[in-house]
């Protein structure tokens, strides 16, 4: 099994919100926030912040409110954007290189080192200026570069074999988007994006009413 | 506030999950299976599918198990996946670009009907067979198509206001890639994919262990 967090994922989950909200607020010079004000910007209660926060020590003080960018600089840390991360991209298809040219995630310190595919016709060809790899160099690749994190794109049917490699290697960390739920080591981080189950669940919530309606109906 | 749903979203973002793993079973030529041993394969309990699967009806029996087929075609239908979607594509850089292309989400029936960006270099162009169209002719194209989906990929800065076009012209579900929290009608199914908020959970993680040891020295 994957590994387990300390903090609960829910709260972890809130995190790159707040960040996202304060970078925002930052961005519009406001220097001051109260809980409550930062609660009804973000849509959850001022006792939520305080809560999810008070996991890391507590910043800020009630009714005086939090100081925005000691709170960003704060939560930037806790969320490990005070380093940068070496990350490799396995499948060079359309998601893949789309992943890989995102500028967004270098910004924030996400470099990606090395892109390897199977496909002979990408083999040498370049994305930015990184030149895609045959996956039979991965191994020797993980071994000379310190590589923090391994970001998946590839169909679901190697991708088992691939994060086992991966691990074996000693990659602690997968960004999983190929549509299968890996088995990985205790101490190896997993995260997926889903993106099929995601969109399923646009087209549930599109038929939801009519699927209770019908079921009224025949019963 | 976006529309909320009828059943649980926890409840409804396992549904895509049991569907894809049906679908191998199905592939495997599996016909029967307990709800111990679906459990088992799924990692969640044989209560919880069946707390799930009650909320449409229930289906199978416990100790007799599962007939495969019926229940992935039963959760393809709940899942709306008996019909077709007509999608937009807003944002044709690289991760809409990646979308628009994705195979997979037109197999299980989301067809791209249109995509829009702003750049003069990219209107006229094709992804697939399908021409760029300038976002000026967004409204127009909505009104014309039966347009069930919007699939945001965006920069933040304008996405507030694309999403505000879209809604009024009676766009009802989005699926939203843009790194911002959408506010949208009450009745407007709003799907968050945050690309970022997921990769900074992974480096949370990694750091996660040192930040409470520094945090029990520094006391």
């Amino acid at each position: 099994m994957a590994k387990k967090s300390i903090v609960s994922m829910a709260v972890i989950r809130r995190l790159p919100r707040y960040h996202r909200y304060l970078e925002e607020l930052l961005k519009n010079d406001i220097k001051r926030i109260s809980s409550k004000e930062l609660s009804e910007k973000m849509g959850v209660t001022a006792s939520q912040i305080r809560q999810d926060l008070n996991n890391y020590g507590g910043f800020g003080q009630q009714g005086y409110g939090y100081n925005v960018e000691e709170l960003y600089n704060t939560i930037s840390k806790i969320l490990g954007l005070d380093r940068t991360y070496n990350t490799i991209v396995i499948g060079a298809g359309n998601l893949g290189q789309a992943i890989a040219r995102y500028t967004n995630f270098e910004r924030k310190g996400f470099k990606v080192k090395g892109i390897f595919d199977i496909k002979s016709d990408l083999i040498g060809t370049k994305i930015k200026d990184i030149e895609i790899m045959d996956i039979d160099k991965l191994n020797e690749f993980i071994s000379n570069n310190n590589i923090d994190i391994a970001i998946l794109c590839i169909p679901k049917d190697n991708a088992q074999k691939i994060a086992d490699r991966l691990t074996k290697n000693g990659i602690k960390a997968i960004w999983n988007f190929s549509p299968i739920d890996l088995r990985v080591p205790d101490d190896v981080i997993l995260e997926n994006v889903h993106l099929s189950d995601s969109l399923l669940t646009v087209s549930y919530r599109l038929n939801e009413e009519d699927l209770f309606k019908n079921s009224t109906e025949e019963k």
